[in-house]
Protein backbone atom coordinates (compact mmCIF):
# COMPACT_ATOMS: atom_id res chain seq x y z
CA UNK A 1 0.00 0.00 0.00
CA UNK A 2 1.94 2.67 -1.19
CA UNK A 3 0.10 5.59 -0.75
CA UNK A 4 1.65 9.26 -1.87
CA UNK A 5 1.09 11.11 1.39
CA UNK A 6 2.63 14.12 0.53
CA UNK A 7 1.90 18.16 1.44
CA UNK A 8 0.04 18.90 -1.96
CA UNK A 9 -2.61 16.87 -0.45
CA UNK A 10 -2.81 19.74 2.31
CA UNK A 11 -4.97 23.41 1.23
CA UNK A 12 -3.28 26.56 3.49
CA UNK A 13 -6.72 28.37 3.42
CA UNK A 14 -6.14 32.24 4.37
CA UNK A 15 -9.66 33.92 5.62
CA UNK A 16 -9.61 37.94 4.92
CA UNK A 17 -6.13 38.58 5.77
CA UNK A 18 -5.00 42.00 5.83
CA UNK A 19 -1.17 42.54 6.48
CA UNK A 20 0.99 42.18 3.24
CA UNK A 21 3.50 41.46 5.78
CA UNK A 22 2.13 38.23 7.87
CA UNK A 23 0.26 37.24 3.82
CA UNK A 24 4.46 36.80 2.42
CA UNK A 25 5.25 35.20 5.97
CA UNK A 26 2.85 32.34 5.67
CA UNK A 27 4.18 31.93 1.87
CA UNK A 28 7.62 31.81 3.23
CA UNK A 29 6.59 29.28 5.87
CA UNK A 30 4.87 27.46 3.16
CA UNK A 31 7.85 26.98 1.28
CA UNK A 32 9.92 26.59 3.55
CA UNK A 33 8.16 23.58 4.96
CA UNK A 34 7.27 22.07 1.29
CA UNK A 35 3.74 23.17 1.03
CA UNK A 36 2.56 25.08 -2.10
CA UNK A 37 -1.38 25.29 -2.54
CA UNK A 38 -2.61 28.22 -0.96
CA UNK A 39 -6.38 29.78 -1.09
CA UNK A 40 -7.04 33.25 -0.01
CA UNK A 41 -10.90 33.85 0.89
CA UNK A 42 -12.06 37.36 -0.19
CA UNK A 43 -8.94 39.09 0.77
CA UNK A 44 -8.83 43.15 1.36
CA UNK A 45 -7.63 43.70 -2.62
CA UNK A 46 -4.89 46.44 -1.95
CA UNK A 47 -3.20 44.51 0.32
CA UNK A 48 -3.20 41.13 -1.43
CA UNK A 49 -1.91 42.68 -4.07
CA UNK A 50 0.70 44.49 -2.71
CA UNK A 51 1.67 40.72 -1.11
CA UNK A 52 1.94 38.95 -4.46
CA UNK A 53 3.84 41.78 -6.32
CA UNK A 54 6.52 42.15 -3.09
CA UNK A 55 9.76 41.51 -4.47
CA UNK A 56 11.31 37.41 -3.87
CA UNK A 57 7.37 36.32 -3.28
CA UNK A 58 7.36 32.58 -4.01
CA UNK A 59 5.87 31.38 -6.85
CA UNK A 60 2.76 29.59 -4.60
CA UNK A 61 2.04 33.18 -3.81
CA UNK A 62 1.38 34.23 -7.28
CA UNK A 63 -0.44 30.79 -7.93
CA UNK A 64 -2.66 31.50 -4.84
CA UNK A 65 -6.26 30.64 -5.48
CA UNK A 66 -8.66 33.31 -4.43
CA UNK A 67 -12.48 32.67 -3.69
CA UNK A 68 -15.06 34.99 -1.92
CA UNK A 69 -16.52 32.33 0.28
CA UNK A 70 -14.97 30.16 2.73
CA UNK A 71 -17.34 27.30 1.09
CA UNK A 72 -16.16 27.22 -1.79
CA UNK A 73 -12.38 27.17 -0.87
CA UNK A 74 -12.92 24.13 0.86
CA UNK A 75 -15.34 22.53 -1.50
CA UNK A 76 -13.30 19.42 -2.27
CA UNK A 77 -11.32 19.01 0.87
CA UNK A 78 -12.98 15.93 3.50
CA UNK A 79 -11.27 17.12 6.31
CA UNK A 80 -11.57 20.93 7.18
CA UNK A 81 -9.52 22.32 10.16
CA UNK A 82 -9.84 25.15 11.76
CA UNK A 83 -6.79 27.29 13.52
CA UNK A 84 -6.96 29.66 16.72
CA UNK A 85 -7.13 29.85 20.37
CA UNK A 86 -10.41 29.19 22.47
CA UNK A 87 -10.09 32.06 25.25
CA UNK A 88 -13.49 33.71 24.03
CA UNK A 89 -15.80 30.91 23.16
CA UNK A 90 -16.48 26.83 23.83
CA UNK A 91 -16.33 25.00 20.52
CA UNK A 92 -18.95 23.79 18.51
CA UNK A 93 -16.45 21.23 16.88
CA UNK A 94 -13.96 18.23 18.63
CA UNK A 95 -10.61 20.46 19.51
CA UNK A 96 -7.35 18.71 18.94
CA UNK A 97 -3.50 20.14 20.29
CA UNK A 98 -1.12 20.44 17.87
CA UNK A 99 0.99 17.89 18.77
CA UNK A 100 -1.65 15.51 18.78
CA UNK A 101 -2.40 15.97 14.78
CA UNK A 102 0.04 13.91 12.84
CA UNK A 103 -1.93 11.19 13.12
CA UNK A 104 -5.20 12.36 12.18
CA UNK A 105 -3.35 13.98 8.77
CA UNK A 106 -1.76 11.08 8.11
CA UNK A 107 -5.01 8.69 8.07
CA UNK A 108 -7.22 11.09 6.54
CA UNK A 109 -4.39 11.40 3.37
CA UNK A 110 -3.88 7.24 3.57
CA UNK A 111 -7.70 6.81 2.95
CA UNK A 112 -7.08 9.38 -0.15
CA UNK A 113 -8.42 12.25 1.78
CA UNK A 114 -7.82 15.62 1.37
CA UNK A 115 -7.11 18.53 3.81
CA UNK A 116 -7.69 22.12 4.63
CA UNK A 117 -6.10 23.71 7.22
CA UNK A 118 -7.98 27.06 7.54
CA UNK A 119 -6.61 30.69 9.24
CA UNK A 120 -8.60 33.30 10.01
CA UNK A 121 -8.07 37.08 9.89
CA UNK A 122 -5.20 38.77 12.23
CA UNK A 123 -7.29 40.99 14.42
CA UNK A 124 -10.15 38.31 15.15
CA UNK A 125 -9.11 35.01 14.32
CA UNK A 126 -12.08 32.92 12.07
CA UNK A 127 -15.91 33.41 12.95
CA UNK A 128 -18.00 30.93 14.42
CA UNK A 129 -19.98 30.98 10.61
CA UNK A 130 -16.29 29.98 9.29
CA UNK A 131 -15.67 27.43 12.21
CA UNK A 132 -18.70 25.47 11.38
CA UNK A 133 -17.09 24.73 7.85
CA UNK A 134 -14.50 22.80 10.00
CA UNK A 135 -14.83 19.00 11.08
CA UNK A 136 -11.75 19.86 13.64
CA UNK A 137 -10.32 22.76 15.39
CA UNK A 138 -6.67 22.66 16.33
CA UNK A 139 -5.03 24.58 19.08
CA UNK A 140 -1.60 25.60 19.59
CA UNK A 141 -0.58 24.77 22.72
CA UNK A 142 0.34 28.63 24.19
CA UNK A 143 0.53 30.48 27.62
CA UNK A 144 -2.45 31.74 29.14
CA UNK A 145 -1.13 35.15 29.55
CA UNK A 146 -0.30 35.77 26.16
CA UNK A 147 -2.25 33.10 23.75
CA UNK A 148 -2.87 34.82 20.60
CA UNK A 149 -0.35 33.85 18.18
CA UNK A 150 1.28 36.47 14.97
CA UNK A 151 -0.57 34.54 11.99
CA UNK A 152 2.81 34.34 9.88
CA UNK A 153 4.36 32.36 13.08
CA UNK A 154 1.04 30.24 13.78
CA UNK A 155 1.45 29.00 10.17
CA UNK A 156 4.98 27.97 10.48
CA UNK A 157 4.45 26.58 13.89
CA UNK A 158 1.95 24.19 11.92
CA UNK A 159 3.08 23.47 8.92
CA UNK A 160 6.34 22.63 10.82
CA UNK A 161 4.66 20.03 13.09
CA UNK A 162 2.88 18.48 10.20
CA UNK A 163 5.70 18.55 7.97
CA UNK A 164 7.97 16.81 10.41
CA UNK A 165 5.40 14.66 11.98
CA UNK A 166 2.77 13.95 8.83
CA UNK A 167 5.02 13.29 6.45
CA UNK A 168 8.30 13.11 7.19
CA UNK A 169 7.92 9.00 8.61
CA UNK A 170 6.98 6.27 6.34
CA UNK A 171 3.78 5.37 5.35
CA UNK A 172 3.74 2.28 7.53
CA UNK A 173 3.05 3.69 10.36
CA UNK A 174 -0.03 5.60 10.09
CA UNK A 175 -1.87 2.25 9.44
CA UNK A 176 0.09 -0.49 10.91
CA UNK A 177 -2.36 -3.14 9.54
CA UNK A 178 -3.66 -2.50 6.62
CA UNK A 179 -6.20 -5.31 7.32
CA UNK A 180 -7.76 -3.21 10.16
CA UNK A 181 -8.87 -0.84 7.70
CA UNK A 182 -11.36 -2.83 6.37
CA UNK A 183 -12.85 -3.29 9.66
CA UNK A 184 -15.73 -0.84 10.74
CA UNK A 185 -14.06 -0.84 14.29
CA UNK A 186 -11.05 1.14 12.75
CA UNK A 187 -11.27 5.25 13.23
CA UNK A 188 -12.35 5.52 9.50
CA UNK A 189 -12.17 3.24 6.49
CA UNK A 190 -13.18 5.89 4.00
CA UNK A 191 -12.63 9.17 4.20
CA UNK A 192 -15.68 11.42 4.38
CA UNK A 193 -17.11 13.59 1.80
CA UNK A 194 -15.67 16.58 0.69
CA UNK A 195 -17.28 19.45 2.02
CA UNK A 196 -19.15 20.31 -1.09
CA UNK A 197 -21.15 17.62 -1.25
CA UNK A 198 -21.93 17.95 2.63
CA UNK A 199 -23.00 21.42 1.78
CA UNK A 200 -25.67 19.66 -1.42
CA UNK A 201 -26.99 17.55 1.26
CA UNK A 202 -27.35 20.11 3.90
CA UNK A 203 -29.33 22.34 1.26
CA UNK A 204 -31.64 19.33 0.49
CA UNK A 205 -32.62 18.95 4.22
CA UNK A 206 -32.97 22.55 4.73
CA UNK A 207 -35.36 22.39 2.55
CA UNK A 208 -36.90 19.25 4.24
CA UNK A 209 -37.24 21.34 6.97
CA UNK A 210 -39.05 23.89 5.87
CA UNK A 211 -41.39 21.99 3.53
CA UNK A 212 -42.22 19.97 6.44
CA UNK A 213 -42.70 22.85 8.84
CA UNK A 214 -39.86 21.65 11.07
CA UNK A 215 -39.04 25.02 12.98
CA UNK A 216 -39.79 28.92 12.43
CA UNK A 217 -38.49 30.73 9.12
CA UNK A 218 -36.68 32.73 12.09
CA UNK A 219 -35.05 29.60 13.31
CA UNK A 220 -33.51 29.35 9.72
CA UNK A 221 -30.16 31.16 10.09
CA UNK A 222 -29.81 28.63 13.15
CA UNK A 223 -30.54 25.47 11.95
CA UNK A 224 -28.17 25.94 9.16
CA UNK A 225 -25.29 26.45 11.31
CA UNK A 226 -26.30 23.62 13.78
CA UNK A 227 -26.76 21.14 10.62
CA UNK A 228 -23.65 21.83 8.97
CA UNK A 229 -22.01 21.34 12.46
CA UNK A 230 -23.90 18.10 12.85
CA UNK A 231 -22.89 16.62 8.60
CA UNK A 232 -18.77 17.53 9.90
CA UNK A 233 -19.19 15.85 13.34
CA UNK A 234 -20.97 12.69 11.65
CA UNK A 235 -18.60 13.10 9.11
CA UNK A 236 -20.70 10.62 6.60
CA UNK A 237 -18.72 9.03 3.49
CA UNK A 238 -19.47 9.80 -0.33
CA UNK A 239 -21.44 6.87 -0.78
CA UNK A 240 -23.11 7.89 2.28
CA UNK A 241 -23.84 11.18 1.52
CA UNK A 242 -25.55 10.01 -1.91
CA UNK A 243 -27.87 7.78 -0.11
CA UNK A 244 -28.86 10.44 2.64
CA UNK A 245 -29.24 12.31 -0.31
CA UNK A 246 -31.61 10.48 -2.27
CA UNK A 247 -33.37 9.79 0.51
CA UNK A 248 -33.95 13.68 1.50
CA UNK A 249 -34.70 14.39 -1.90
CA UNK A 250 -37.95 11.62 -1.68
CA UNK A 251 -39.19 12.91 1.11
CA UNK A 252 -38.81 16.82 -0.11
CA UNK A 253 -40.82 15.33 -3.18
CA UNK A 254 -43.24 13.78 -1.02
CA UNK A 255 -43.98 16.78 0.82
CA UNK A 256 -44.37 18.92 -1.71
CA UNK A 257 -46.58 16.71 -3.57
CA UNK A 258 -48.80 16.39 -0.43
CA UNK A 259 -48.69 19.77 0.29
CA UNK A 260 -49.47 20.51 -3.89
CA UNK A 261 -52.44 17.52 -3.40
CA UNK A 262 -54.19 19.26 -0.07
CA UNK B 1 13.23 13.94 42.14
CA UNK B 2 10.80 16.82 41.68
CA UNK B 3 12.99 18.82 39.61
CA UNK B 4 11.79 22.09 38.42
CA UNK B 5 11.81 21.78 34.63
CA UNK B 6 10.55 25.34 33.01
CA UNK B 7 11.55 27.74 29.87
CA UNK B 8 13.29 29.98 32.55
CA UNK B 9 15.94 27.77 32.60
CA UNK B 10 16.18 28.48 28.86
CA UNK B 11 18.02 31.53 27.40
CA UNK B 12 17.12 33.09 23.72
CA UNK B 13 20.18 34.68 22.60
CA UNK B 14 19.91 36.29 19.36
CA UNK B 15 23.38 37.78 18.17
CA UNK B 16 22.94 41.27 16.13
CA UNK B 17 19.53 40.85 15.03
CA UNK B 18 18.56 43.71 12.76
CA UNK B 19 15.04 43.66 11.93
CA UNK B 20 12.95 45.65 14.39
CA UNK B 21 9.93 43.75 12.90
CA UNK B 22 11.63 40.35 13.69
CA UNK B 23 12.86 41.33 17.25
CA UNK B 24 9.13 41.94 17.86
CA UNK B 25 8.14 38.74 16.79
CA UNK B 26 10.50 37.08 18.49
CA UNK B 27 9.56 38.69 21.65
CA UNK B 28 6.00 37.79 21.19
CA UNK B 29 6.73 33.59 20.28
CA UNK B 30 8.25 33.74 23.46
CA UNK B 31 5.53 35.29 25.43
CA UNK B 32 3.21 32.64 23.51
CA UNK B 33 5.15 29.57 24.54
CA UNK B 34 6.31 30.54 27.84
CA UNK B 35 9.81 32.32 27.88
CA UNK B 36 11.05 34.69 29.06
CA UNK B 37 14.83 35.15 29.31
CA UNK B 38 15.97 37.40 26.07
CA UNK B 39 19.60 38.56 25.69
CA UNK B 40 20.70 40.37 22.31
CA UNK B 41 24.62 40.70 21.32
CA UNK B 42 25.57 43.66 19.77
CA UNK B 43 22.32 44.80 17.95
CA UNK B 44 22.18 47.32 16.02
CA UNK B 45 21.54 50.36 18.22
CA UNK B 46 18.96 52.09 16.12
CA UNK B 47 16.80 49.11 15.47
CA UNK B 48 17.11 47.74 19.13
CA UNK B 49 15.89 50.81 20.76
CA UNK B 50 12.70 50.77 17.82
CA UNK B 51 12.07 47.40 19.25
CA UNK B 52 12.34 47.84 22.33
CA UNK B 53 9.76 51.17 22.04
CA UNK B 54 7.18 48.98 19.81
CA UNK B 55 3.46 49.80 21.12
CA UNK B 56 2.37 46.54 23.03
CA UNK B 57 5.83 45.31 23.39
CA UNK B 58 6.37 42.29 25.54
CA UNK B 59 7.77 43.23 28.80
CA UNK B 60 10.69 40.60 27.99
CA UNK B 61 12.02 43.04 25.66
CA UNK B 62 12.71 45.67 28.33
CA UNK B 63 14.07 43.29 30.38
CA UNK B 64 15.93 41.78 27.84
CA UNK B 65 20.07 41.42 28.48
CA UNK B 66 22.58 43.15 26.42
CA UNK B 67 25.97 41.84 26.16
CA UNK B 68 28.89 42.65 23.66
CA UNK B 69 30.30 39.20 22.73
CA UNK B 70 28.49 35.89 22.42
CA UNK B 71 30.96 34.47 24.84
CA UNK B 72 29.28 36.68 27.66
CA UNK B 73 25.69 36.13 26.59
CA UNK B 74 26.57 31.84 27.19
CA UNK B 75 28.74 32.00 30.08
CA UNK B 76 26.70 30.57 32.21
CA UNK B 77 24.77 28.44 30.65
CA UNK B 78 26.15 24.27 30.15
CA UNK B 79 24.80 23.72 26.91
CA UNK B 80 24.68 26.39 24.14
CA UNK B 81 22.98 25.05 21.01
CA UNK B 82 23.26 26.91 17.91
CA UNK B 83 20.70 27.11 15.38
CA UNK B 84 20.89 27.48 11.57
CA UNK B 85 20.79 25.41 8.13
CA UNK B 86 23.78 24.04 7.28
CA UNK B 87 23.33 24.34 3.19
CA UNK B 88 26.87 26.01 2.97
CA UNK B 89 29.24 24.22 5.50
CA UNK B 90 29.76 21.06 7.06
CA UNK B 91 28.94 21.46 10.99
CA UNK B 92 32.33 21.22 13.37
CA UNK B 93 29.77 20.23 15.89
CA UNK B 94 26.85 17.32 16.51
CA UNK B 95 23.93 18.09 14.49
CA UNK B 96 20.35 16.94 15.96
CA UNK B 97 16.89 17.89 13.97
CA UNK B 98 14.64 19.84 15.76
CA UNK B 99 12.08 17.11 16.41
CA UNK B 100 14.44 15.33 18.36
CA UNK B 101 15.59 18.14 20.23
CA UNK B 102 13.46 17.91 23.74
CA UNK B 103 14.97 14.94 25.30
CA UNK B 104 18.21 16.35 25.48
CA UNK B 105 16.58 19.49 26.60
CA UNK B 106 14.80 17.44 29.42
CA UNK B 107 17.90 15.80 30.83
CA UNK B 108 20.10 18.79 30.42
CA UNK B 109 17.47 20.66 32.60
CA UNK B 110 16.68 18.04 34.53
CA UNK B 111 20.30 17.31 36.05
CA UNK B 112 21.14 20.99 36.91
CA UNK B 113 21.91 22.71 33.55
CA UNK B 114 21.21 25.95 31.61
CA UNK B 115 20.47 26.14 27.94
CA UNK B 116 21.10 29.05 25.32
CA UNK B 117 19.48 28.65 22.46
CA UNK B 118 21.10 31.40 19.97
CA UNK B 119 19.55 32.66 16.93
CA UNK B 120 22.26 34.57 14.31
CA UNK B 121 21.48 37.61 12.30
CA UNK B 122 18.65 37.69 9.72
CA UNK B 123 20.84 37.79 6.36
CA UNK B 124 23.52 35.00 7.27
CA UNK B 125 22.66 33.24 9.98
CA UNK B 126 25.47 32.33 12.94
CA UNK B 127 29.14 32.81 11.92
CA UNK B 128 31.94 29.97 12.22
CA UNK B 129 33.13 31.64 14.72
CA UNK B 130 29.78 31.89 16.78
CA UNK B 131 29.03 28.38 16.54
CA UNK B 132 32.56 27.75 17.81
CA UNK B 133 30.57 28.40 21.27
CA UNK B 134 28.15 25.73 20.47
CA UNK B 135 28.11 22.39 21.99
CA UNK B 136 25.14 21.46 19.68
CA UNK B 137 23.34 22.38 16.76
CA UNK B 138 19.74 22.13 16.00
CA UNK B 139 18.48 22.09 12.60
CA UNK B 140 14.62 23.11 11.57
CA UNK B 141 13.78 20.46 8.54
CA UNK B 142 13.10 22.31 5.65
CA UNK B 143 12.17 21.95 2.06
CA UNK B 144 15.82 22.25 0.37
CA UNK B 145 14.49 24.14 -2.72
CA UNK B 146 14.33 26.96 0.31
CA UNK B 147 15.53 25.87 3.48
CA UNK B 148 16.44 29.73 5.00
CA UNK B 149 13.75 30.70 7.83
CA UNK B 150 12.49 33.93 8.52
CA UNK B 151 13.86 34.87 11.89
CA UNK B 152 10.55 35.34 14.13
CA UNK B 153 9.27 32.06 12.49
CA UNK B 154 12.50 30.04 13.04
CA UNK B 155 12.02 30.95 16.77
CA UNK B 156 8.27 30.33 17.05
CA UNK B 157 9.15 26.80 15.48
CA UNK B 158 11.98 26.15 18.08
CA UNK B 159 9.80 27.38 20.89
CA UNK B 160 6.79 25.64 20.22
CA UNK B 161 8.93 22.50 19.44
CA UNK B 162 10.30 23.08 23.03
CA UNK B 163 7.43 24.39 25.11
CA UNK B 164 5.01 21.27 23.73
CA UNK B 165 7.45 18.46 24.20
CA UNK B 166 10.40 19.15 27.09
CA UNK B 167 8.24 21.34 28.95
CA UNK B 168 4.49 20.08 29.00
CA UNK B 169 5.11 16.43 29.74
CA UNK B 170 5.86 15.23 33.33
CA UNK B 171 8.99 15.08 34.41
CA UNK B 172 9.32 11.44 34.90
CA UNK B 173 9.79 10.34 31.51
CA UNK B 174 12.91 12.60 31.49
CA UNK B 175 14.67 9.68 32.81
CA UNK B 176 12.33 6.98 33.58
CA UNK B 177 14.44 5.05 36.30
CA UNK B 178 16.16 7.59 38.32
CA UNK B 179 18.64 4.98 39.36
CA UNK B 180 19.96 5.19 36.01
CA UNK B 181 21.63 8.67 36.01
CA UNK B 182 24.06 7.31 38.79
CA UNK B 183 25.09 5.01 36.45
CA UNK B 184 28.20 6.28 33.97
CA UNK B 185 26.57 4.32 30.86
CA UNK B 186 23.77 7.10 31.34
CA UNK B 187 23.70 9.83 28.48
CA UNK B 188 25.37 12.57 31.24
CA UNK B 189 24.87 12.39 35.07
CA UNK B 190 26.20 15.77 35.87
CA UNK B 191 25.72 18.62 33.86
CA UNK B 192 28.91 20.13 31.67
CA UNK B 193 31.01 22.96 32.90
CA UNK B 194 29.17 26.58 32.21
CA UNK B 195 30.62 27.89 28.95
CA UNK B 196 32.41 30.25 30.69
CA UNK B 197 34.23 28.40 32.86
CA UNK B 198 35.37 26.36 29.36
CA UNK B 199 36.74 29.57 28.44
CA UNK B 200 38.83 30.19 31.77
CA UNK B 201 40.60 26.19 30.92
CA UNK B 202 40.90 27.65 26.77
CA UNK B 203 42.67 30.45 27.89
CA UNK B 204 45.31 28.70 30.48
CA UNK B 205 45.94 25.69 27.38
CA UNK B 206 46.12 28.28 24.90
CA UNK B 207 49.09 29.54 26.85
CA UNK B 208 50.93 26.47 27.37
CA UNK B 209 50.38 25.73 23.64
CA UNK B 210 52.45 29.15 22.67
CA UNK B 211 54.58 28.71 26.45
CA UNK B 212 55.15 25.05 24.98
CA UNK B 213 56.16 26.10 21.17
CA UNK B 214 53.07 23.43 20.23
CA UNK B 215 52.61 25.45 17.23
CA UNK B 216 53.51 28.35 15.57
CA UNK B 217 52.02 31.82 16.42
CA UNK B 218 50.19 32.10 13.07
CA UNK B 219 48.26 28.87 14.27
CA UNK B 220 47.17 30.75 17.23
CA UNK B 221 43.45 31.82 15.70
CA UNK B 222 43.13 28.46 14.24
CA UNK B 223 44.13 26.67 17.51
CA UNK B 224 41.64 29.05 20.00
CA UNK B 225 38.84 27.86 17.59
CA UNK B 226 39.87 24.22 17.35
CA UNK B 227 40.38 24.06 21.30
CA UNK B 228 37.16 25.71 21.98
CA UNK B 229 34.91 23.05 19.78
CA UNK B 230 37.04 20.19 21.55
CA UNK B 231 36.17 21.62 24.92
CA UNK B 232 32.85 21.60 24.21
CA UNK B 233 32.67 18.44 22.37
CA UNK B 234 34.48 16.62 26.02
CA UNK B 235 32.02 18.65 28.19
CA UNK B 236 33.55 18.13 31.06
CA UNK B 237 31.80 18.46 34.36
CA UNK B 238 33.01 21.68 36.40
CA UNK B 239 34.89 19.52 38.83
CA UNK B 240 36.65 17.95 35.96
CA UNK B 241 36.73 20.91 34.14
CA UNK B 242 38.33 22.37 37.93
CA UNK B 243 41.09 19.50 37.62
CA UNK B 244 42.45 19.93 33.88
CA UNK B 245 42.60 23.44 34.82
CA UNK B 246 44.65 22.93 37.60
CA UNK B 247 47.43 20.52 35.81
CA UNK B 248 47.56 23.19 32.93
CA UNK B 249 48.29 26.01 35.52
CA UNK B 250 50.99 23.67 36.91
CA UNK B 251 52.25 22.80 33.80
CA UNK B 252 52.15 26.62 31.99
CA UNK B 253 54.10 27.56 35.96
CA UNK B 254 56.86 24.87 34.88
CA UNK B 255 56.90 25.72 31.13
CA UNK B 256 57.31 29.49 32.34
CA UNK B 257 60.18 28.04 35.32
CA UNK B 258 61.67 25.90 33.00
CA UNK B 259 62.21 28.79 30.32
CA UNK B 260 62.99 31.27 33.01
CA UNK B 261 65.44 28.92 34.18
CA UNK B 262 67.17 28.20 30.71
Amino acid sequence: MEMPLNPQSVDIVLVSPRNPLNIGAVARAMANFGFARLSVVSPFAPHWREARSAVGAPELLLDARETVTLAEAVATCTLVIGTGTLTHRKAEQPVVSLPSLAPLVRDELAGGGRIALVFGPEKHGLTREDLSWCHLLVEIPTDPRQPSTNLGQAVAVCLYELASRAFSQPVESASQNPEDTADGSARKSVPAAPSGSLELLAGVIEESMLASGYSPETMQAANRHDLRLLLRRLAPNPRDTRRILGLFRRILWRLHHTQNGK
